[in-house]
């Protein structure tokens, strides 16, 4: 693992002993770092908190973390349509925490409901990258990519269903962007998406002056779901 | 055909000489009706140009039209976002004047440019039918239909490349749309979009009073292109 | 929401528990309105049964309607071939009426037995717009559209094996329709052409008069199925 | 070759030496025996034409027949809805002559023309094995399978855009027929129906009484084709 | 129905209850018919028999037949490679005996056994028509189409894995066949395959004089699977 | 526009003529402001060398640039396997430039030839935001990734036969990196990945102070192919 | 069954009692070959455990061995990424040993870290051919081709989600692989790719002299999975 | 390049200069090695042998090839049903010899006509490796795989139409073959296949004993097309 990028145990295709070993054996390893598992089902949700008490659960997510959070630094927003996208949109935000970043999350703006978004562009407009989760017909990221200049990362989700064929109409969508600059991870990657928006959120951020670094709010919007 | 509606020629496939033959045989039993002629490329235009002096041409949506227009009854707004759809537009266009409503286009909406398109909300909220043109991810018909209330039939155009695999990309955001009551049609078929709206406007039309329908404005939007 | 439209749970990925508090939550707000919730499976059904005894439920739709249904405007016709696709068919009736429009059902009229159709001729010809749904081959539209101009929007569904792969055969069947005027919607989405007809049923017959409204009449067939 | 069948020459990705030498081989070998070549564009046709001045061309089906037509044995039908798929019907009807049954044309009968097809019926309803071409969205055999119990052979074609992905939705449509008893060729194989085709009108017929072969009526409908 | 075929419940999508009535509905109303029941699963088979000890039942196939088969007329042969395949071929042998034609079957003869297929050459090359089930790739049917002249109903099963894409890769490799006269039925549709089989062989055989029609051998090969 | 970015036109679809007039349009408009031309082919390259002598032309990338090239902030790297992907690779370059980032392009190292890559390993280190362009299996970004923790965007080019369907085999691969942070462009879109990565490499140089941007090394490598 | 080749059984749609009663009637017919069955769930491992304890049992790869193994000739190398893919990598490992040829297993050697790649080049370039398993993007074959010039057969497995489509993406990348003499199985057919690559071996391993081919060293790496 | 192995021009995409001044600069380099170039069209066919009269051109297989060819080593078997598929064959027999083994062509043997195909067996059965061309449905791998256990490399080809789409369904028939041990090229690699056959055959026949090598019949079949 490259210095300072937490550990991870991605958890699909694993049993729950399977994730809780590997998440003991690093954190073991690297105790002053975070560990990060992905892709939890309830009941490695549940045998990770009865072996990890101190544990930091997301039961919509499907994540846990375990050990010291790195200091955010930079700040990258994340935008969704609903309730339906939500497990992508955590385990993109808590991705991005435990890769070192601040996030921020802004839900309930769909293209459908542009008044909405129009009104929250000031709470994205200042960050360092965007990740927009979306399913169905995957619209929102030109929508967004038509009013901010803030690098832009797309996840398509499987929500949907019919011609939506398991989240293909939302990706073939998102790389047919019309908006200038939109790129795009894999259905449902909410976990790559936070590691590439950390990442370009750090490097901003490091440009900014360091002091400021501490300080980046880790905050949510007013309409937005918790972290 | 059903009585009023126009004679048609779809030119696909067809020889320019095929194209007049059948136009002047259609025109030649139903001289007090129109025949409209379809998907002509520019053979075949200058064919029908030397055959019709009369006929109206359209060389961007390759259709020519010969007889006496219907007087149009109610009004169909046919919205797009930039000149690369402009075929599949007018050829809606067309369609809609020829199956006897009237027609307004607006262009130069596209979703990457959200403050035009609530710019010209008003300019299509007062329509019977709305016609929504799009390529590339199709998402246009979502923030129209988030807008208004006003039936709305979606067109995928086979504008784009990679993975838009020929309007596929399109064609499925629009059958996933976010917005409820979008209804869709093959991909570059403003033919059938403006068939349908047509039927739609007229019956909605006839219900407002039958005086006002010769009055019905077939105009353009200030940033609109030529119908 | 838009003035007179009904409040809308989409039942699909939500818990019972869920749908009942968003039911619970949308009557109370607008006790005056309709409210509709769709894709409930037996669960679900059950617990909106238990907390709201005066629901209105279809178990075949998988459907539950709470509060006052608007008048019915105008007049949309359902049809649709067989039992096998009943859930969308109904899904499809119980959005219209809920939306503010008339519907009437006619079952068992499906393309390899063409002389049915022909004799259930009159009993769509005066509709405002037709819904015609249909699986495997997707058919029916094509020649429904032969018989009449009245609009037709056209559902595929999933049911078939095979090479339908899910109503891909079905929805690409209505996409490719002969009959000129047919559009269509994502596949097993009867409340997106629901909302649509709908929309379209009633500005065709405020044209005709409102005086009549209240009479539309919101039957069956006799061979059809309950509404 | 199988006693009786004729040689043919599958001219698709020859030169139009090499169809006009394959050809010139064939029918020295076996000249009591008809050969037939198909897919021949308009200069290998030309060539054939130079090269045999008694071989019979038919330019819209690509097809040349050189030699004796066997005596017909049994009826086959074969019906198509337009114009647009003449150059698949037609190579099945000079495949069925080729192969000794005779044929009998049907054209100009749609789906979105049913009063037509019932027109028709007698027409078709005493061959022996029917070929039913049909493009867009491959409705026609469903409505025929349910108006008759001769056994039936679909054929795609390529005819349709955008969302017809070059026949595959007909194909589909074909496949997926809820008329029982269609079977199904591959796009544009009207030299595969007529095979088959003949195939089974050959045996229906020899159970018949042979007296009657020679008297196979090889005709034409008032609105059918020529041959 | 048309005379003489039998009454068909198809019994995917329904439920035991269902079944148990239709086939009670239709024996009642023709007790002197055939009337067979597919796709049922071992409930249902269960239901059945409970229902009606009398039926015949055929847990492979999951098939239920009641009331008196038609006497065979003509006579269809069954090949297929293996057990996997069972279920469709079964399928198809119990409708073409409801269907009204005999029936051979032929098991165990696959493309990479090619020698075990020439041995088997004579007890397929006199049957009227030919039903081959294969699935993975679907070679077979050009195999045997390249043996004889006899009329080919191919049909594709999704037994396979990986990019057999639930029996694609055997549908395609079928309508691909370069034996000519191959024609296709939809993946495991083996109800469809017997129907077309049953009426080409009873045509066929019609022919050859009625008196030997009560004598078809409705048999089994030596390495055949039971009817 | 926003402010800073260039005008561009994108010419696929456009005429010569047109290409040249809307270039002639902005450059007078923004006569202080880069103007660039993508998907040019030979003629319209010609007319914009006749019309505008200083323009800089790549015909590989079959782009043009007018005015003045905004100084270079930050560093993009742009890697690519060989020539066949050289067109996108410098689309790309071009887009970098006139966005206004340096760049830098490493050509000649695929996944078939690690021991290149891994010995260019440190000039691609330092930048700001890759771009990783490949055609056939789109490996190249899975390797670089596991290689460096640079923000990587990946670029799949259309080159390929066969199975790569277009580019759609690298589009998967790349979208299914098993490389963490990899995101990814439509296929053959150059551009995007060009706007995007400029986006990030502004704002991460902007971070390390402004006195180094005038300096930043726009070079090429050793095996590098020209700008 | 060819000389000295193993019986196999293909466990998947088979029952328990179906696998047991084969794996009987194979080992009595040849005591003195191995028998193989592939694609065992828990339960039919159970069964052939409590009716063969002699039998030789792997639970990853879901297989059973039974009889005398072959005498190895020649070496197979099996390379793998990781876990996700070992189900398929033994199976690939069993097929080797009971086809008769000696295997070596390589894990834990991914794209995205070539050096633990590198570092294992002599553990696989002494072999006489590889089998290189690797699903979401598959691009393991490529890096390892351009490595060595040993035969290489390459397997996709169905690991991964989204757009991976069940391993289509890895399949895909597989194909179009840049390395010359890349060889591709069905997706996660370890079984094909063993037997492949067992008749290369022992091939190979004739030539260099029999005498060595009992001394096969039938291996693991320090940091492979078991065989 | 490895020892012994030619230098590669893959000529697709490239133009004739290219494609010449690639082959004069490898052949200066190396002028004791085969230098190879494949995909050349007419035109580069024809500047090739201007500027190298001793190149050994094949306008078929669209090769030519320069330089000492290495001494055969081991032999390959090339099988192909026909004309249609003699570029990928020829192809493949270029390459085979290119890299050093002997080849042996065998054509005309298809499917569907399986007693030539089995008069042929001798003369593969005692290859060191195969190589089987086909096209349409992909069958014939399947078939020459359960006649003999000499390693089998399958080529899928484009030749065919309709459902055929480019060669996909014959390489889906080839990934799904029941003949145990098949393995799959791309579509239309014939390059692909001979690099790694010939690999497997020099490898096999180092083995038998180096004396025998040089005597490698490098011969046709009776019924062969040239080399
Ligand atoms: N652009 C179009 N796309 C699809 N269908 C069309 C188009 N234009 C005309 N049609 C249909 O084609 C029919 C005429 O076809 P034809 O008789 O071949 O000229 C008309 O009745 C329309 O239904
Ligand atoms: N296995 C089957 N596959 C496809 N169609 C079937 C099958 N079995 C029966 N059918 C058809 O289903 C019809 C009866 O459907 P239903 O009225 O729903 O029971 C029959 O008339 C047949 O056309
Ligand atoms: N190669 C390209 N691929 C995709 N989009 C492009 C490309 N080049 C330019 N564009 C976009 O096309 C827009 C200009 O389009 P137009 O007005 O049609 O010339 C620019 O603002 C870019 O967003
Ligand atoms: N027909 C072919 N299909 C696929 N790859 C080929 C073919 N011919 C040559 N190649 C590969 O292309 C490389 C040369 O590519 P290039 O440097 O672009 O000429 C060779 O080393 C081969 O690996
Ligand atoms: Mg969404
Ligand atoms: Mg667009
Ligand atoms: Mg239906
Ligand atoms: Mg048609
Ligand atoms: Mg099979
Ligand atoms: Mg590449
Ligand atoms: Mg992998
Ligand atoms: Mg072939």
């Amino acid at each position: 693992t490259r210095t300072g990028d937490p550990e991870v145990v991605y958890g699909a295709g694993k049993t729950p002993d399977q994730v809780v070993d590997l998440l003991r054996h690093l954190h073991t390893a690297h105790p002053d770092r975070a560990a990060l598992a992905t892709r939890l089902d309830a009941t490695a949700l549940d045998r990770v908190r009865a072996a990890f008490p101190e544990a930091r659960l997301d039961e919509v997510a499907g994540t846990a973390t375990l050990g010291p959070p790195p200091t955010p630094v930079g700040l990258v927003c994340v935008l969704a349509a609903g309730t339906s996208d939500a497990r992508v949109a955590r385990e993109a935000v808590h991705t991005v925490e435990a890769y070192g970043a601040g996030v921020r999350t802004i839900t309930d703006v769909g293209v459908a409901g542009v008044h909405r978004l129009l009104a929250a562009k000031e709470e994205f407009d200042d960050a360092d990258c965007l990740i927009v989760v979306a399913g169905m017909e995957g619209a929102l990221p030109s929508v967004v990519g038509g009013l901010t200049g803030v690098p832009l990362v797309a996840v398509p989700t499987s929500v949907g269903y019919g011609a939506s064929f398991g989240g293909l109409a939302a990706l073939l969508g998102m790389l047919n962007s019309c908006a200038p600059g939109v790129v795009v991870c894999n259905i449902d990657n909410g976990f790559g998406a936070g590691v590439f928006a950390a990442r370009v959120a750090r490097r901003a951020h490091a440009g900014r002056g360091s002091a400021g670094a501490g300080e980046t709010p880790n905050g949510e919007t007013p309409n937005g779901a918790a972290r």
